[in-house]
């Protein structure tokens, strides 16, 4: 059996500068087996709370043992320190600044550790560049076995942000717009189980968005309506959208995250 | 001997958003021996005719036993089928909707095959996400070696885009604009054949495009002509390409995907 | 012990396009073994200096006997040649025309290749895609363990850009803007030995540039400042850099690569 030693990384860094190659240079020279997968690094520059939707995205269909890196790190340098937090199947690297929080608690978390052993970062670590110096080498180094514990002390906390929770009522579900993806959809804060039982495929259902209500059909994918036609369905990660089909539903409803959703069934 | 397993991605996704990662997990957590390899994730959205002439482009470098995936599909959950494509060196997956049809017509098509097995795909598939819940598992699978005929019935026939032939008469050839990439060269439908034996390297013919006669030289390269000077080429797809050696061909002639342009030797 | 044939490749191709991915997939073909690590293909367009920054940066965390390529060619099928640089520790492939010099120079040159062989090229090569016919199978062989020197005569020397060297005075440094990141930090052609013994942490010093004076701390990072406060700092690849924490430098002061830039301490 092939033991595959994969290390995904998420960062804010773009792939316009060499920031990223950086770190992938510090893992091979240290672990050659690794593969490295880019999750993206396209976060939004230093938006800890759209890192942390993404990573809770993708990291859950990674196999079991992958180290998954994430640096979006506004207070690179200073206090805030980096960690590790293992859960059941997976181990999460970067800031405590809650980048983290929202896949490793979606995977069950077992222990956090403070990074603090010089032994594997690299030496003389630049302050600026944290992806690079400590956590690209202590990933390298926990993908290649060795246990997260020898990596620093056991801490009894760790930095969170969250998804608020939407208000449901019989009739009115009032949640808020989590992210927009790059297609322009609506991912709301609202599961399916939010919905349920009154909500069906075909329905026709209103929602509210910037002062502004529009009837649309809940329906199972984009096609189910003509080109240009608003929609709502419930999304590949688990949450309610609004969109458009072949269209932008950010644009159509001049809604972005944060902004008030609600929905009347 | 080492047998690689790689799998192509080409996708109108972007990178913005997580979605790439999740195909990558889902194929990685069912076969963790394969090479996974981003030919773009950049196709306009929806342009299956741009994703198509893209596959092609990319997919003939590829070794034998490649197993590409190409995801650009409006009509994501909806009646276009989930399909393989077997040729002669490769496998093609992805919708029935003609983004697979150039690449496996140019390598050899031998059999199609709907994916309909749903052993092979992820259990409660998002009808939004065929990529990660269908192409991906199905792409994983096949590179570990499972026959394509496992996946579901045969096929009789497939969408297909094509591409436009000339019409070449002796000293004139009248194509079009087949596409125009990232560096703003007008890549055309007229390859080199259709000129011989009439053209030669540094010979001037004329292009008329948006009813403007251009003349240029036909040169085997960019560099052969002063920065900023206009040429034409035979591109390295096999196509006669009109490009301004390190400048803009689409934006110095206003033309674009489509657009008529003729020759006159 | 796993031997890994690393090949990172930089170009100005950008991802839009399925260039790089017929380079991969040409590589792949003749080493199924290589491992493909991309630096970046975002370089500014033609732009040689620039790609040769980001090589120097990212190619010296990569282990020993990386090949690295880089393809920034405004020259590619003209009289410029390609070439090989073996260095102390890597192998560095592509165009005569400075842009593999800083990393090479950075490493220690050992010798210096023309490539003529035309057994390692693909057969009739494009005079336009010297990445995929040329330098792409060379990468690959070499990486598979084919001498450099089976490639072709050796060079006596290669084509260089430099770095400007700063003017140092006792309480003033004369330097320029090198490079501009993609965050809008300043990078500048300033080392931290160019500012000692004078200059500590904390400290505040002058910068002049564009005619305008501005007080601002020298720091170990970004966050020992307010969000939006300037600050200067050594940066990761070595350099001083003038910077805005959380935001951007380059709009702040209306700078940019080759701009005069002074301190005065």
């Amino acid at each position: 059996m092939v033991k595959t030693e994969i290390i995904t990384l998420l960062t804010d860094f773009g792939t316009a500068d060499a920031y990223v190659a950086c770190i992938k240079g510090v893992i091979l020279s240290i672990n050659p087996r690794a593969v490295i997968v880019d999750i993206s690094h396209a976060v939004p520059r230093f938006n800890i709370r759209y890192g942390a939707y993404m990573l809770m995205q993708a990291a859950r269909h990674f196999p079991a043992d992958t180290v998954h890196v994430a640096v979006v790190d506004p207070g690179v340098g200073t206090r805030r320190l980096p960690i590790i937090i293992e859960t059941r199947r997976y181990i999460f690297i970067g800031p405590d600044n809650g980048v983290l929080s929202l896949a490793a608690t979606d995977d069950g978390v077992r222990s956090v550790y403070r990074i603090e052993n010089k032994r594997y970062m690299l030496s003389q670590p630049a302050e600026t560049f944290a992806g690079r110096d400590i956590f690209a080498p202590v990933a390298a180094y926990i993908a290649a076995g060795i246990p997260p514990s020898n990596m620093g002390s056991e801490l009894g906390t760790y930095e969170e942000v969250s998804i608020p929770k939407p208000i449901v009522e019989e009739k009115h579900v009032k949640g808020e717009v989590l992210t927009v993806d790059s297609f322009g959809n609506l991912i709301t804060n609202i599961r399916l189980s939010d919905l349920m039982p009154t909500i069906k495929h075909s329905r026709r259902i209103t929602i509210k968005v910037k002062g502004v209500s529009t009837q649309l059909p809940f329906v199972p994918s984009y096609g189910y309506v003509d080109k240009g036609e608003t929609l709502a369905l419930m999304g590949s990660v688990g949450f309610l959208e609004v969109a458009v089909n072949q269209g932008n539903a950010s644009k159509r409803f001049q809604a972005k995250a944060g902004d008030l959703l609600e929905i009347f069934i």
